[in-house]
């Protein structure tokens, strides 16, 4: 089958998570990079697409331009990925869905709530998809859990537990990074920690067990002087059925890199889970050992067969997880000849908000903040 | 050196945490057993202390009684062990006190504040000393995680992490349990896994930080219906140099054991234990390489050697850091010869605060409670 | 940069390790499958080209025409895979080489000695280059390991282990699994366990150590009635030096998916690593805390960083370390525009011949064999 | 019930297996320390005898004359811990059963088989009981494992795996290094790791798996220059059933302080345990999910319930299980009236002739030697 062409905004020399996308649009085969306007500077743009590998012309240096331009071509890209700041994510998704062309869109989905409701809007509206890359998700260990939560393997929940620790924000950045720099600068990011690494974490609890919290009291705070971010954040979320959660996000965690975990404690078993180690997730039944299931071996279900590549014991990573999102989008776009509902739409509002609510209560004295 | 003769007051036939006791009383050779009450049953308080081997006539069935009589006598008990429920450790306390008999008691150290503050003062004026066991602290890597802290090695502290979770308290529990029973009588206990196990975990956080907290927010919940005390208790602990301290206690979670961990995070770098696999403390650097420093082996400092009994790769456990504040308690009573000032009440007293401040904070909304 | 163009024989439908070398081959965009002869059976061979995407004429039945027809084309293809049953590489490649197209090859080499040194020659009189797919050798803390090796960190290599312990074939496979019977017939796979495994293990100790072995001793045997092959090896590898390697490589130790673990041990230190964590690498000097190297992680090295794609924490896995061999082989490819000297195939051939001497070894009570 | 009396020869100051003697002694309070021979040196004997508090006329500097002078006693002890070096056990050990008194001696039983021989008959004629504290038998997941094997829980035995890896002697030890000093004396110890070590992983093979080896195929070797006995040895042991076991004993494993493990992997399913975090059993079974049992938690079996002494989660170590054998040897003693037949004195002897035999093998370039 011949992949789907692809175009890429942002992502250019010096940018880290556009070569993430790339590598995870390449592995499966499902696209093919064709087209970007991989940074705002015209030298820079053009030179990471010399670089990339990308006709000259159809390397762009306005977003704007390129949509339309691609509209306009008879072998045009069917979808294209957004990898800039995050202040960025909502104008340009706007731009290429106006043309009816899908966007696979780096989270968090835009960087304010107004953003994101616009946003949403001009999904419904388009013939293309909005896929938002909450790439955790992709992880076939986290399909799992999430299968095994909904079979009712944990009985009724009742604590979840998130933690997202890194530690490379510990001190002030180095004036040139350029990744940390637009992070804590509030106008490119919307939020430090919480924006960053809190709506991964929000995304994991929402996507493993399928409950919509009731409302939620955070507490984000800054320990790096100077710094006009968040660096931790803290947040306790109500569900109706009696269940908490607990999120902590902190990127001055030393000693952590991107220790990603998931805890879900129910009334007959618990699951839990680590990024840093994918392939693996513990099961425990009261009064029972505890079971080590691991990806492609004993005791795993269709969920994580499904986005499985490789034997168990071989280690898939994080780019295989991102992989897998890209890989559902080719499938979702192929199969749709009209037009489906968006998918990926309603959960990036729903994370822009829950930044937009942490930010909210955490300067309320932690007040507890609908989330109906 | 002739052991120090000991007495023991609870912790008959069915109790778990007297014979505990014994052994840790025994490990070093400080102490040997050689009266009792240990139930106020008197067959069953005689029948145990057939089986335990305490001769006849220092059975007692009353620990008024014990105290006169062992004070009495000119080979009478250096100290006594506490080991009832938490309602009758002050009533207790008191009455060896009041005889200048030293008294070594389990936590907490009452069920009360009142009860508390009342045994602070018996100890100040008692020839006896008052210790509590807070057995974790005994622990050579917990007391090389104190020293490492002290010295700087983290930097400032930021934050702090302890959890104790616990899975046996999931379900309710059989009727014959005599365990969870006194447990999760609120009448016995004075509280539920905040009592049980909140308060070790409060107490690990302020030995080795040697912080006072300046207020604390705390919710507690229950979980299994019909259940009269919290088995589920969150609390956030505010600090005067900006730190913060988060704990989480739980007798339903599933899959835990005694899975007491502590992590601090600091300017600098962290420490993270975990109770389960004691002889291991992780130490990171910003920048660097985690390290595993191990009980006995190449990192350790001196206080960890001052506790450590056997070389490194042979696993001490819960006894041997039990067995520590036994032999630290036999070194105290024999160096002071006239009357040092009281060494565990206030620690046993904060405690009991603490419990009460949490209970007190989670009637209250989760509202904010000072501790000074 | 436009990717290289790649053709593939091997691999169709039902097969694993051709979709593994494909993912390899797109991950890092250096190469663009164009050709294949997926398999002998024509119509196989056709639907799997279909399925994959390949222009019907570019789809082969039989790899000697795909060869010459290739190598007539003037966009014909600039390297070949060969990933079918061990006892076909070496005709295969041959036919490839001798049109000068550069040939990828999964291990082991050839089924015998006798191929492989065919191969070899075959190899050095090709204009094309031959490469072998240790794909292990591709992960980053591999490479970390071998630099820090070559410069000393460790003193004097002492003693070397390599396991590598699967559990798959505990009992005897079903009818219709593939992948298995191929491997347990001795005419198609040239051995069991030593081969499909131990030349893994074997190729690691000589990667990551830089050291000729002088000699072997073997024990190799089989624990399934009716099997051809042996399932279980044992190896003891002697060095100049005085050092000894053991390699243990098996296919029944239940419980075990694909765990290859490598560990050296010098006069200054030791390093410990396992495959199914591979982002990890424990570094020990004697009388100090044990450190945990990450990739990308404190303490990396230049080697490791070299095949490092992303930031540390976020793991990369079998398919990272495959992409690596990949990627190099395409640098190899473009930057030589006459022929350099062979470079896989030595090493391909000394694996075959390890596998030989097992055999021999084995069949001799374990007699130690020369290698020189 | 009142303890036993115990004598303890060797054992004195500076040494250490004394100190671990005395300690696994009192845990359970089976046992009263009451006399001492604690060094051939009288100074030192009597110095020692005082620290530890056994009364003067109680002190020894003469094994023989303790012997006597105990047995003359009406309250003589029960028995004697012998914690001398090595070649001294077997004349210590004589003259006590030579008096009728129960020994508990270290491992190895003796130096030389001839010695061990010797005391084998001893210990028959004698109405007093020999005991060998082969201690990591005293871990509840060691006896675990081997109900769980003698139920046929792993189906029939193919591969046994026991690794016992020291560092602390890669170097050549200082000159003060006592317990150094006689263990790399021949003269006094008998061997090197071979002793020290192999004899404890060996004695583990066989009590797990309760099988009788038929022969033996060993390397030792020394990786320090001018050590005079091996300080890593590598030991095949094959099965009348067609198993094998591999043990493999060194001291210069740097990054290994204790790190004994056992694996042990049948048709049906594996068990892997670890000294190092003894409370863990892993167990497999072919195409599940693996399981790891703890000491006290899901999945117990009565023979782990029978030396559990505190609740899952709360580690037991290495004195627990050392005081395990203690307090059997007690049992024994007590409920014996008449004399049963000597227990541990035939597996010691065995442990004795397992190192004679693998000293034998190595000089005969690892030839396979008769164990039946």
């Amino acid at each position: 089958m011949a992949p789907l062409k692809l175009g890429m905004v942002g992502g250019g020399q010096g940018a880290f998570i556009g070569g993430v996308h790339r590598m995870a649009a390449r592995l499966d085969g499902c696209f093919e990079l064709v087209a970007g306007a991989f940074s705002s500077d015209p030298a820079r743009a053009h030179a990471s697409a010399a670089e990339i590998g990308i006709d000259g012309d159809r390397s762009y240096a306005d977003f704007t331009e390129m949509a339309q331009a691609e509209a306009a071509r008879t072998d045009g890209i069917d979808a294209v990925s957004i990898v800039t700041p995050n202040h960025l994510h909502g104008p340009i998704a706007e731009a290429f869905l106006a043309q009816d062309i899908s966007v696979i869109c780096d989270k968090p989905m835009t960087a304010t709530v107004a953003q994101a409701e616009s946003l949403l809007s001009a999904a419904e509206a388009s013939k293309g998809h909005f896929f938002l890359t909450h790439n955790y998700t992709g992880y076939p260990m986290v399909r799992q859990a999430r299968q095994m939560v909904s079979e009712g393997a944990l009985g009724n929940i009742r604590i979840i537990e998130a933690n997202y620790l890194q530690d490379w924000l510990s001190e002030a950045p180095a004036e040139d990074n350029k990744q940390a720099k637009w992070r804590t600068d509030p106008a490119q990011s919307g939020g430090g920690a919480i924006g960053d690494i809190g709506t991964h974490a929000y995304n994991l609890v929402c996507f493993v067990t399928g409950k919509p919290a009731v409302s939620l009291s955070a507490t984000l705070r800054t320990h790096v002087d100077g710094r006009m971010v968040d660096d931790d954040a803290r947040i306790a979320l109500q569900y109706a059925c009696g269940a908490r959660a607990h999120i902590w996000a902190s990127q001055v965690a030393i000693g952590n890199e991107n220790n990603l975990t998931l805890a879900v404690y129910g009334s007959k078993g618990s699951l839990r889970w680590a990024q840093e180690n994918p392939n693996v997730l513990w099961f425990s039944e009261l009064g029972k050992a505890s079971q080590q299931i691991t990806r492609g071996g004993g005791g795993g279900n269709e969920a994580a067969s499904a986005v499985t590549r490789i034997p168990a014991g071989h280690p898939e990573g994080y780019l295989e997880a991102f992989a897998t999102l890209y890989r559902e989008a080719a499938d979702v776009i192929r199969s749709t000849g009209g037009k489906s509902p968006s998918i990926g739409a309603q959960d990036g509002l729903e994370g822009v908000r829950f930044v937009d609510a942490c930010q909210r209560s955490s300067m309320d004295t932690s007040a507890w903040i609908d989330l109906r």
